[in-house]
């Protein structure tokens, strides 16, 4: 009998961690190669203008520089492709890797130096002449339409795309509707800040023909293809590396020009060549998110049940599509109706061009604006109506038995993907409880301590699983341990250990007996990575397949080796045994070659989901919001490891409140950033936000794959910015101040409160 | 009839802040000279030692050095000197103003380094040879009696002055009293952290045999005296300039070595030489403060009235005396009764050396320490005797009717000060209300959101107006306007604004009529500075006084303009009016010479005092602290401009704060200090303590000056440990957890909640 405890389900300490709080990890800038030369980058300093000129004579003669590269001399490579959803129109606005003719956004590359020194390196960009002709730059939504200033002159607008979304027939459900409400709604740009910034590495070898790219993380294996493609090399001869690396939240995720400029590089000099992005190139050129205004309409009957919901949304990708850009648009319009029955629903999506950063996904791509765009429009309704906010969402939540349901349709790239499972009041009640609801109602909008206090409550949905394959190869090594080879990607959200937990319980072995490779594209045949919190669910279901295959390998070489028939035998924490009573450990089984590589196929997402509820305080004079409580209940079905989930969910929940509260990038109406450095560009510290109180729970698995899990990376965030504006909302209702554009900024509070006094009563 | 409204008493903006804000100020790093060379120091990297050899062959030969010198070089320079309660015992303990054959702490200057820039001077220190013997270091008060390890071996004893402070004889109150309790209690060490480190520009004229000093600040005429001495010059000859700085607290009014290694330097090189501290030297080396244990004894009769109070208490004051290192130790044992009635009192302080920086003054010196000593102990034995913590102290505190009452004697150098007015209960009560503390008791050690609850509150007083004199003098320029020299000192308090609107009441002017000099000993005679909240009080009625001689003189003159008897003419608004009609203008009476010096004199101090109460919530589970609301009122008696006060009192809470939660040196066994820098000591930041309110207002104006005002600079910080500790206790209280030393950091919180946890029930 085995009485062995499962591994999986319990709070083990991630074996990632001691490596890493000792010094000893190893990102992309701790990459020394002999002999190795430095970049740097010239990038414009003008939003959008036509290039006339780049003299690089002068930085060329400069001691020390070995080489300076302009689009001239780069010539023809394809530009950077959309990799998610890609679509045809989308062609004339892709990113070229280096500008050629145009710039159209302040950072954008335009040429790059190689030098002995990265000091040298940039003292030489001083001594390039770049001649631009400045055009006006569009920055504001307002420009939308503008044809003076046009990114792209053969497409005769800045609106460079649309999307339609639709359930049902809207028909003349607003007019007749009783109930009716129109709000325009808006959430700043924002992006995900990494610990460490950008960086790569690269070596050719001139003999085999193969390039060597460190730094690569989240995708490593999409990004070799694009590497591939454009030095004009098999993939097989790209070898792309990940290292440590302190976050991706999206940003990662990319293929930005650099990772197409340093390789070039390397191999047209024959030498190594690294380059490490100063934090003032990350927040200019990084991949932006949010920046998306939504003409939002809501119908209901008297009673508060929804009966459409109509929205006209405007998205600022910035000056270009890049691999990731079509996912915020998408799912900002698809996911609207979120964990709520929504019976009629239709979006437009414009994807609008201007001269900022281009735009891709960041921790909950569309889904963070939407909830924001939902929960308040909830609050404002159930107001008008004179119906409890937590009623008004209870009349609309979706019952177990409404599932699955499926998102509303969406055009062009159509995907179909529908809410798994979920018990979204059940849990809504739990949050309630935690957070001490009822107890608290009589703070609303009173001031205590010198600040106005105010609740808020939502309900959300995560999107996770994204297929369409993960992979994962398991090799009996000839000492009876296990190597895990996977094609996940470690982005410091502990999937190492997490992957070592379902292969010990899948192999009844120890935690010890298993070692997981990961980060290298020559460990798997094909990987897919780490986003759409999609790593335990694909990349532990190809673990599950790989270990059936080698117990049944085991079951096979242990029936030969004990010399009976392989029904005879059965496998038992890390032995095979014969009914007649002899056995085979797995060094001995070793010998036989025990070694699979195994590829999960999903194409069904999974919807883990929950409820959060803030308890704020607002200094009416300062407009500064202090979290008094964060109550967050999730349910992420099977939890693989309840103390790396906590993580997430804690992690999630502060970056919801840093984009929220702080974090914007402003620019002038130059194009011109304002918000350059970390002193401008606001991130949550450890000592902002200490009270956040998070559980994860297990309650509905998903029915979708053997796992279980549901992968929960993202919701966290996606919730905060509805929830942190009803509560403010609610805690200064008696000045009637409702905020309807993020972020929650001290200044911005303050104006609204002046407003609201300003106002005749 | 005079219509103008007084500007004392308005909120007047600081007139310091439009130059300030836009970054025009002049700190001493902006300081350039024609021909200036950059100093660097070497310091001691051993705790304690004897130093063999210093060769400086090396580092002399270095191209863009221009010199080096050790002990040797300078040769016979007196030791800096006590400046406050200097005592003859004291002598040798004195701090050298560079290590002569033994080092005493990690930090002590053993060369300085004068080169072209400060790179290469910091590059030539790595060329310098230290060989020093190490022997044990000293830094615990385990220590203090060990004999093996004396840090002047000539006394045998690291315990290197005694105090002895007493009021009444205790007798035998200990053996009869109804109810008594002891306790150890700590607090640690900790200082005042200015924005910009320190430096200094020294320049001598060769010619004049004139030496000048740029980065005095807060005491630049004392520190005058003592480089004179130092230099071997007359006072006159010397021009110390102080600038702006961000900050004093204490630290900035030292005489450390640099303050002569630089003009030492800039005298024998001929040329101007400029070292500016880097925040590391800064955290090493600048005065720390605090670092005191007391065993402290209570006797009360049942009903909690304090029949007696007794401490032996040990101050460590690190390596050596400095100009300031008396204060701390003397305030600590004569001033712990504070606003209470304590009839018999008797306080032992032995002053203990260690291999640490030297101590020096912070914010509250000694108040600080001996207020956490006595409110915690008030909130323990409240508890024992089953009586009310608030109804505790009122029992307590004195009354109005009992004032003026001296504070117990000390000895040696004895002083006598006394307390001489205040409603202290009546405050007490004004902030309970603010606070809401009826309505809270509920709160009391209660689990809501999480956290655990607790509320606490204190009563202080804090010394101001320190004697023996202040200067000011005013000048009638021939536009009509004075011109007002001051030798106070500004550090960012504003004390520019305060004593422009007390002079322009007094010359019955408008503001803008006023212009304050302040900052170089070259503008009075004699000036004292700012420290024990002495700046108002002092430099304001020295301007008074002024005014009160020019309004004199500007009659005589007058009455000879209008040719009329002196008894026939008055001043008013800038004008001297003869009776039968005519009158003349400041522009005519200018020409008259109208100017006067004039001295203020003063023994008496002033008491501002009030209450503060602390509502904090502690997460049990990671020993954060947070405020959730921290209320204080003062009367600080007459109030010059209550926008720069509140500002004050603020900075001063925050500061308290910061010393009680965060910021800590710490030393390791070797005396290798652990947190040499911000990453490491750290320091409240801006979003860190958004909860204070603070309300300063005008109830018992001090008696013993015609301004009233009483100062009220330090209040702020200085109950703020006490009360602190006292509201974690009772959020704690179902765990019994007591702090009974600071600082109430995180991981000592924790820490006490799992030993208590783990205590037998």
């Amino acid at each position: 009998m085995n009485e062995r405890v499962p591994l999986v389900g319990q709070p083990i300490e991630r074996v990632e961690d001691p490596k890493l709080l000792r010094g000893l990890g190893s990102f992309v800038d701790d990459v020394h190669r002999d002999g190795m030369l430095h970049a740097a980058i010239l990038r414009s300093s003008v939003a959008h203008g036509v290039i006339r000129r780049i003299d690089v004579t002068a930085a060329r003669a400069m001691p020390g520089v070995h080489a300076v590269y302009t689009a001239e001399d780069i010539g023809a490579v394809p530009r950077i492709p959309v990799r998610l959803f890609p679509n045809e129109a989308m062609e004339p606005f892709r990113q070229p890797v280096i500008a050629d003719g145009k710039v159209r956004f302040v950072g954008e590359p335009m040429a790059i130096v190689i030098a002995d020194t990265p000091a040298l390196a940039e003292d030489a960009l001083e001594l390039i002449e770049a001649d631009i002709d400045p055009l006006p730059a569009v920055t504001r939504f307002e420009d939308e339409v503008a044809h003076d200033a046009l990114l792209f002159e053969a497409h005769g607008s800045n609106r460079v795309f649309d999307y339609e979304v639709s359930r049902g027939e809207i028909d003349d459900t607003f007019e007749t509707a009783p109930y009716t409400r129109r709000e325009r709604l808006y959430v700043h740009r924002h992006t995900g800040i990494t610990m460490e910034t950008r960086g790569v590495v690269s070596e050719w070898d001139a003999a085999a023909g193969r390039m060597t790219s460190w730094g690569a993380t989240k995708v490593p294996f999409a990004n070799r293809k694009i590497l591939a493609g454009m030095l004009d090399l098999p993939e097989e001869q790209v070898v792309m590396i990940e290292g440590n690396a302190g976050g991706s939240f999206g940003v990662r995720g990319e293929f930005f020009p650099e990772d197409f400029l340093v390789p070039f590089a390397a191999r047209k000099i024959g030498r190594p060549v690294k380059w490490i992005e100063d934090r003032r190139e990350h927040l200019l050129a990084v991949t932006h998110s949010r920046d998306v205004a939504a003409d939002l309409e809501i119908a209901c009957n008297r009673d508060g049940r929804i009966l459409a919901i109509r929205a006209r949304m405007q998205m600022n990708i910035g000056a270009y599509f890049r691999t990731s850009t079509t996912i915020a648009p998408r799912n900002v319009g698809q996911f609207m109706p979120g964990a709520y029955r929504v019976p009629r629903y239709r979006a437009d999506v414009a994807v609008i061009a201007s001269n900022k950063s281009p735009a891709g996904t960041y921790r909950g791509p569309g889904r963070f604006e939407s909830d924001f765009f939902r929960e308040r429009m909830f609050d404002l309704t159930a107001d008008d109506l004179g119906i409890d906010r937590v009623e008004f969402r209870r009349r609309n939540l979706l019952t177990p038995e409404e599932l699955p349901l499926a998102f509303p349709a969406i055009a062009p790239n159509p995907v179909v993907t529908e809410l798994d499972s979920g018990a979204y009041e059940k849990v809504l009640d739990l949050c309630l409880a935690k957070a001490g609801w009822a107890d608290k109602q009589h703070l609303q909008g009173k001031l205590v301590d010198g600040r106005y206090h105010g609740l808020a409550v939502g309900c959300f949905v995560e999107g996770g699983a994204a297929g369409p394959r993960e992979s994962a190869r398991m090799v009996l090594e000839s000492d009876g341990t296990i190597s895990l080879y996977v094609g996940s990607s470690a982005v410091g959200q502990g999937v190492e250990t997490i992957l070592m937990q379902i292969a010990a319980d899948a192999m009844d072995l120890p935690l010890k007996a298993i070692r997981v490779f990961h980060g290298s594209t020559t460990y798997v045949k094909e990987g897919w990575g780490s986003y759409h919190s999609r790593s335990t669910v694909m990349g532990g279901n190809a673990v599950l397949l790989a270990a059936a295959e080698i117990k049944a390998q085991l079951l096979t070489a242990g029936a030969g080796l004990l010399q009976c028939a392989e029904q005879e035998v059965s496998y038992q924490a890390g032995r095979v045994a014969a009914q007649h009573g002899g056995s085979v450990g797995l060094k001995e089984l070793a010998a036989k070659g025990i070694a699979f590589e195994a590829t999960f196929h999903n194409t069904k997402h999974t919807y883990t989901y929950g409820s959060h509820v803030a308890h704020v305080a607002v200094d009416a004079e300062t407009g500064h919001i202090e979290i008094v409580d964060y109550v967050a209940i999730e349910d992420a079905g099977r939890i693989i490891n309840p103390l790396t989930l906590h993580g997430q969910a804690i992690g999630s929940i502060v970056q919801g409140l840093g984009g929220t509260l702080l974090e914007h990038f402003v620019y002038d109406d130059e194009g011109q950033m304002l918000s350059g450095s970390l002193a401008d560009y606001l991130v949550p510290l450890a000592t902002d936000y200490p009270n956040i109180r998070s559980s994860s729970i297990e309650m509905c698995p998903s029915p979708n794959h053997p796992l279980g899990a549901k992968g929960a990376g993202e919701g966290g965030t996606i919730p905060v910015g509805g929830i942190l504006a009803n509560a403010v909302a609610a805690a200064l209702r008696d000045f009637d101040v409702q905020p309807k554009a993020l972020p929650l900024s001290p200044d911005r509070i303050w104006r609204l409160v002046q407003a609201a006094a300003a106002r005749p009563a």
